[in-house]
Order: C-alpha cells, then sequence, then structure tokens
C-alpha cells in the first residue's frame, strides 16, 4: 500500500516531465529553426502544452496521492524523499496561484516585454514605466500567494534556487563585494596591448569549427546533443539524450562565440551527467540555476580562461585562424580574454567586474520589492549604485536601467543565481583540487595537456550524477565539505589579478 | 442548441489538432535534427502525444457529441458537414480497431521493419517471409475491423485516399496500362547523349542554392517554412506558417536535389495554401494523399520537366554550375531530365515508367489481400509481373520485392496514391490551362518568363483552399469538371515522348 501512492504519482509524473521535454524542444526550435510567420501557431502549441501540464500538477489527486505518499514516507530513501519534496514544491507553487492571478500574470508579462523592448530601442524609461510598476506589484501579490517567513523577496529567490534567501545572500554578497571593489580598483587598464584581436576579421567557418573541437575536447557528446547559432546562446533540448546548446558568432572578435560555447557546453554537460536511473522524476534533474551556472562558469573562466587551457588550445586557434592568430602566443592570449575593466553592459562584463553588475541588480530588486523604492526613483538610483560599485555612469537609459530583459518578464529574484554560480564554481573547483592533485600534479597539468576528463569525472559523481536530490545549498556542502562561501572565488580572483596586472 | 454539440466538438477538434501539429514537428526534428542517441526517449515523446491523442479522439463525449452534431446537420454549410463527415471517419476508424490490435500492429511493424532492413541488406527474402506473412493477415484483419462493401482491400485503400475502391481504380489503371505499356516499349533508349551530366561533380552548395532559387520562384514562402537536408526527402511540419520540406544530394547528379526539391516544394505549396479560416478544423487539411502528390507532381514534372521550364532555368543552372553546364542548351537539359527506360527501381524511375511499377504493387497487393497469392510464391511473382509490365527481370530480391519500406510497416493500399496523383495532376493541368490559356498564350509562355503566380493562383483557388471540404475525387470533379480519368496524364506523355523520342 505504502509504494503504491508513491508509484502513482512517480507514473503521473512521468507525463508531467514527457511534457516538459517536448516543450524544450519546441522552444530550442523556436530559438534557432522556426520561420518568422509560425511564431503565433507556435504560441498556441506551446500554451497547449503548458496548460495541459499545469492541469496535471494541480490535479486534486495529484495532490492526495502525495500527502498519502508524504505520509509513507519513513526518510530512508534519499531519492524517494526528494522526489516528494520537489513534487510539492512544485504542486505548492502552482496551486497557491489562483487562476486568475496566472492569466494576468501571464497577460502583463507578454505585454510589458513589448513596452520594454520598445523603451530601450527608443532610450527612454517613460514607455517602460507604468509596466515595470505593474510588473512590481504583481511579483509582490505573487510572493504573498507564495508565502514567506521574513521578507516577501525571499519567496521570490526561493523560485530560482530553492531555499535561498536574503539572509543567505547578504553575507555572501557582502564579502564579495569588500574583497573585490579593492582588487577591481587596483587594476591598470590597458587595452592597447590586443591589438591583435582586431588586426583581421574573424571568419564564421573557423569560429564554428573552434567551437565545436573545444566542446568536444571538454567532453560534449556531440551523439546525444547538436551545437547551433541563435542571436541569444543558450543550452535548451529534451533530455540528457538531446542536448542542444547554441552560441552566436561576430566577425569583428571571437570570444563571444568561443567562450559562449564553453559557457554553454559547460550547462550541456552537466545536463548529459543527469543520473540515468531517474530519467522522468524530478530528483533527476539539473539542481537550480545557482549549480547549473557553476558548472557553465567552471569551464568558461575557471577552466576556459585559464593560462593552462591558453597553451593546450593555441595550436587549435592557430589551425582555424592561421593569419589572425600569427605571432600571437598562449600568453598573449590568455591576456586578451583576461581584461579587467569596469564597463556598462552586465554581459559584456569581465569575469571580477561582472559580479558587481549582479549585486547592484539584487540590491535593486531588494528595495523595489519591498518599498523602499520607487520605479520613478529607479533609473537615477541604478545609475548612483554603478558609479558607487563601478566609478562609472551611464550617459544614456538603454546601457543603464533598460538593459536587461529580466524585469519585463517579471523574473526579480533571477539575477543573485548568476553570482551564485560563481561562487560554487570556484568552491567546486577547490574541493576537485582536494582529491584530483598531488604533489608535482595541479589540474592545469591536465588541462595543459587538453586532459579534462579527471575533472569532468569529479564534476559527475558530485554534481551531475547527484540531480535534485539535495537542496543547492546542500548539494554544495556536501560536494565540498561546506557550506556555499565567497572565499575561493575571491581567492581565485585575487590570484588571477595578481598575475596580470601585477600585485595588488 | 445546434451550434452548442458542433461547436464544442471543434473545440477538443482543437486540442486534437494541435496535437498533430506537434507531432509534426517531432517527426520532422527527428528525420532532420535529432542526435542519433535520443532515438529513445523521443519515441517515448511521440507515443505519449499519439496516445494523448488517440485518448481524446475515442472519448465516448467525442462519440456523443458526434452523433448529436450530425443529427442536427441541415446539409446547409459545406465546411460544416465535411467537418462531421471527417470527424466521423476518423472517430470510427480509430474506435473500430480494439485496443489490443492496435498495440499487436505497432508491435509488429516495429518487428517487421527491422527484419525487412536485414533482408534487404543480406537480399535475402527468408529473413521478413514470416513477418510479411503475418503483416497481411494482420491487414487483413484490419479490414475487417474497419469493415468494406466488396473486397476487402477497399478498406485499406481507404485509409490512404478516402472512398478509393478496387471498383475505381481498376478502370483508370487498365486505361493508363493500354495506354501506356505501347508507348514506352516505342522508346528508342540512348543514354549515351547525356554525357555531359557525368563529366564534373556538382557541388553540393550549387545544388542547395539552386534549389533554394527554384522553390522560391515557384511561390514556396521561405517566412513560413524551411529546406533542409535529409536521407529521405519529405514534406512535413506543423501548419500552413510552418512547412518544411528536405531534399538530398548527390555529387554525382543533380537530378534527385533539384526534382526533388520541385517535387516536395509542390507538397509545401499545398500545405502553405490550405484556408486559413479552417485552422484547427478538418476540413481545412489538405485533401489526402492521392491530392497531394497530384500537387508534387504537378511542379516536378509537368511544369519543372517541360522544356519552358529549362528555357527560364538554364541561366540559373548556368550560374550555379557554370563549368558542369558549359555548353549545355535548354534542349539538352531537357532531354537529360526526360529520359525513359524500364527499370527495376521504383522510386528512380521516369514519369512513364512509372506507374507500372506502381500497379505492379496494386495487383500484388489485391491477391495477397484476397489471399490468392501465397507470400511465399510472392517474389517470384514479383520478378514474372516486371518481365510482363516493363519487359525486365530483378537479378536479385533486393532490387525486387524487398525494395520498399511500406508492406513492413502494414501500408498495404497507399501505393496507389502515387499514381492516382500523376493522373491528377494532369487532369488539373487541363483544366487550368482552359481558364489560363488563351489564342497566343499558353502557359508554358509564363513558364519561359518564369511566371508562375496564375498556374499556382489557379491550384490555390480549385485545391489548396478547398481543403478536404469534398472527398479527393469530388474535388477533382469540381476543379475539373470530370470524374478522374487517365485521358489528359495519357496524352501528355504520349505528347512528351512523342517530341523527345520521334512520335511511336
Amino acid at each position: 500500500m505504502c509504494m503504491d501512492a508513491y508509484l502513482e504519482l512517480l507514473s503521473k509524473q512521468k507525463d508531467i516531465e514527457t511534457i516538459g521535454q517536448i516543450s524544450g524542444l519546441l522552444g530550442w526550435d523556436q530559438e534557432v529553426m522556426m520561420p518568422p510567420k509560425a511564431a503565433p501557431l507556435r504560441a498556441e502549441q506551446l500554451a497547449w502544452l503548458s496548460k495541459t501540464r499545469h492541469g496535471m500538477m494541480t490535479d486534486s489527486l495529484m495532490g492526495d496521492l502525495l500527502s498519502t505518499a508524504e505520509s509513507e514516507d519513513d526518510g530512508t530513501n534519499p531519492t524517494r524523499s526528494g522526489n516528494l519534496r520537489l513534487i510539492r514544491d512544485a504542486y505548492d507553487k502552482s496551486t497557491k496561484q489562483p487562476t486568475d492571478f496566472v492569466e494576468r500574470l501571464a497577460r502583463h508579462k507578454s505585454k510589458s516585454i513589448v513596452s520594454w523592448t520598445e523603451a530601450r530601442a527608443k532610450n527612454d524609461f517613460s514607455i517602460f514605466r507604468d509596466d515595470l510598476a505593474t510588473m512590481v506589484d504583481l511579483a509582490r501579490e505573487l510572493a504573498d500567494y507564495l508565502g514567506y517567513e521574513t521578507l516577501r523577496y525571499d519567496a521570490l529567490l526561493d523560485l530560482y534556487e530553492s531555499g535561498l534567501t536574503v539572509a543567505r545572500l547578504d553575507p555572501l554578497f557582502a564579502g564579495l563585494r569588500e574583497s573585490s571593489v579593492p582588487l577591481i580598483q587596483g587594476v591598470n587598464v590597458d587595452g592597447g596591448a590586443h591589438d591583435w584581436v582586431y588586426r583581421h576579421e574573424w571568419s564564421k567557418e573557423g569560429q564554428e569549427n573552434l567551437s565545436q573541437a573545444l566542446s568536444e575536447a571538454v567532453g560534449f557528446d556531440f551523439g546525444a546533443g547538436r551545437r547551433d547559432e541563435s542571436t541569444h546562446p543558450f543550452c535548451g533540448g529534451a533530455n540528457p539524450d538531446d542536448v542542444r546548446w547554441t552560441t552566436r558568432y561576430d566577425s569583428r572578435e571571437p570570444w563571444g562565440a568561443i567562450f559562449g560555447t564553453l559557457h554553454e557546453t559547460g550547462h550541456a554537460l552537466y545536463e548529459q551527467g543527469r543520473p540515468r536511473n531517474l530519467d522522468f522524476e524530478p530528483s533527476g534533474h539539473a539542481n537550480g540555476l545557482g549549480v547549473h551556472e557553476s558548472q557553465s562558469r567552471l569551464w568558461e573562466n575557471q577552466v576556459g580562461r585559464s593560462l593552462a587551457f591558453c597553451e593546450w588550445s593555441l595550436p587549435m586557434w592557430k589551425e582555424h585562424f592561421p593569419e589572425n592568430m600569427d605571432g600571437v602566443s598562449a600568453e598573449m592570449l590568455w591576456r586578451a580574454i583576461n581584461q579587467v575593466e569596469p564597463s556598462l553592459i552586465r554581459v559584456e562584463a569581465d569575469e571580477a567586474t561582472y559580479n558587481l553588475h549582479i549585486m547592484i541588480r539584487y540590491e535593486v530588486e531588494k528595495l523595489l520589492i519591498s518599498g523602499e523604492l520607487d520605479v520613478d526613483d529607479l533609473p537615477d538610483a541604478w545609475d548612483d549604485m554603478y558609479e558607487r560599485y563601478l566609478g562609472i555612469r551611464s550617459p544614456d537609459r538603454k546601457q543603464g536601467v533598460l538593459q536587461d530583459i529580466h524585469w519585463s518578464m517579471g523574473a526579480f529574484g533571477y539575477f543573485p543565481t548568476y553570482t551564485l554560480g560563481n561562487l560554487y564554481a570556484a568552491q567546486l573547483l577547490v574541493a576537485a583540487r582536494k582529491d584530483l592533485e598531488s604533489v608535482g600534479h595541479t589540474l592545469e597539468d591536465d588541462w595543459r595537456e587538453g586532459t579534462f576528463t579527471p575533472l569532468l569525472g569529479w564534476m559527475r559523481e558530485h554534481v551531475h550524477a547527484r540531480g535534485s536530490i539535495l537542496t543547492p545549498a546542500g548539494l554544495i556542502e556536501e560536494a565540498t565539505g561546506e557550506a556555499p562561501t565567497p572565499a575561493p572565488f575571491v581567492d581565485y580572483l585575487r590570484d588571477k589579478i595578481g598575475t596580470i596586472y601585477g600585485s595588488v
């Protein structure tokens, strides 16, 4: 009797997961393959999938089965407990929102994405102002439906990283800010040294071939996935056998394509490494946005922007770009991809300043949701924070408060997961080094030879294969022996900046 | 009250149609984009969609609504009557088959596709023999569930072209056979004249660009569809705004790619021309396989293989293949693409002999389903018929009875729609000429100038926009003023063979 409710729950969950896989494919297709006129009917297809899935998830029979299974769970099987925790979480989040609210929110998202797009194009915040104000109200309303202990904003953070709160984030971010601001201020910018990058055009074919080769080398299985091109790079697809990532190509410089490739490959490796005995179970999913981002940042930054990686990949660069790379050494390449310079646009920021962009958004979101900051005061508050954190000020709104799409979609609480990813990546790499390095042998020695299997294997075992059985913070603690902390990331940054720019 | 049952039926139908669109996209993806390891889980996704759709179609509430709507239909609205006829047909066909039979059939299909593949590869009919015998039994069982008036085989024909029977097909095919066999026998084969084709390799890039240009020129809207590459060319996708066709490329000769392009473009134009006021209604669908094939054959053969089309397209050929086409005239091109020669493989056959391949399969199928031909006697019966119809005999089984996949999938009754397509195409073109030509102006004059809008416009109005409101035969009769007849096709063939090979 005990197994019946749980097994029936899993069998219903299988249909829910299957619909999720199908939606994943249609979403990928929409960004990568779909002809433009197909958009309206594609929206109908996705809406039907979403409605059907939502109907299954919020079915009262589902709630009954869940309660029964929970009351029968003796806690001896972590996977089972994980499944029940995740199904409960999804069920509660879905059923707590009244149907009319879900519809209002969906309608307002469509509307405010349009006004944000126009506002950004016309560099005029007033076009977006009212829709943003309504979106902040809707986010507060959503938080009230979902519930929270201390702060409304906590309910929103929890949507993107289960269990995340301001109380957990504030100390992490404070530690990071205190250490990285002086580091950045000590950097002497010298852009002129990288003129070689702009001497020639970078062929699309070369960028494609190098992207393919690097992704394959670090371990992506192209028999179970694809590489394509899209305006906004992403990693999607259906399941671990069908993982699809994209990048974009710019003939002026190759960094966006190549580090986009390593970034999305990091996400993709995580998806391909999910525990296959948990196909169709929530515990088999990747574990939240922060941990996902840790895998992309690991391969993009910690590995991909290391000097060892440059030394190994230099011959590949030269093979695909013989003219552009003529006379370029591994160190020149490494210095070019590791410039630290405060800038206005988050998605173009370097590793060191990136997190300050995130913290600005985090501080602004807290104030907007608490009501301490009015939408009318937001644009200037934004610029003031950039001045305080990064020492620069946007000359206009489109490089300022209008740069990100997130708020137009109501995604308050999302940005912090990007920085969590950076912190987790550094913390995980330190733990991996403890297991994999020995006297006279570092991971850099592996990378210099193009050997990535030990590190990937470690992530497979300690992160990928663990799915979502634990909470994100629980997973980091299990894998590293320590709760999430900013220290390893700060050490990493200090070390890198010190080597490149002289000690600071 | 009257409208309620009908409108509720249409609203249920909309979900059914949406699932069909999603399946169409996943099917396309499977052939064109999917990484190999994704196949097993893709099968689960498609099975879920199919199961869900089948559940909706056979729901007893659906049956009740249908009966009510039928009893309330006064026949004054042809679209409505068409919808009811088509929903009834699908409902009956689905509900008449017992669930265990559907599963047995699906399982046996998977099994016998495997044994057919092996048998063909090893050139050994005995490997496929037992599975084929079982498949014939299953087809007979299916026909008995579906019901028929005269012949079991009629129930199978009706699956692919609504209302098609042996009584309708026999006279069509007999007329065609009597006329075309002497035509073909009068042809003096002279393959040596087309050596120019094999002097150079045909670049894939050139074939792709020419495919794109020709498809666009005849009217395919690439804003509402795509061209891709696949092993077996097909036209699929989701709906008229998202029509996806494929072709394949061979560096030895370009005919497969270019005429595959025109063929699939013909299918695709039909899909793009469907009546948009009937989105999500069965009446808005293309009208069965025979009419669909008429549109592909029209653009591939009647238009694409005409001298006028060669005259117009020659500069495009020369642009994309300057070396290959050096010194080649429009007439040389036209002769090369219109060689008539009896051959063993259906998919490689020319326009004139193609239908004889179909008739052989049709005769064999009738005998297999009636029980007059035993599976053990099939391979030799096949070869005997090729000798009688085409004057040639296969040296082995793989070029003989094992060449087609259809029977391994249980698709008995499918082949005749290919020939119906040829007949309908010729009959429709004669009717279009009556409306569009005048003294001193033929459609060929249009084509010679690259003007295809008048002919496409005629098809849009008389075929595409009519959806499935009428039965296929009803549509042909409405569009041409005459029931389906082989005469226009025979005239067309006699004319073409006469011009190319001298009168016969």
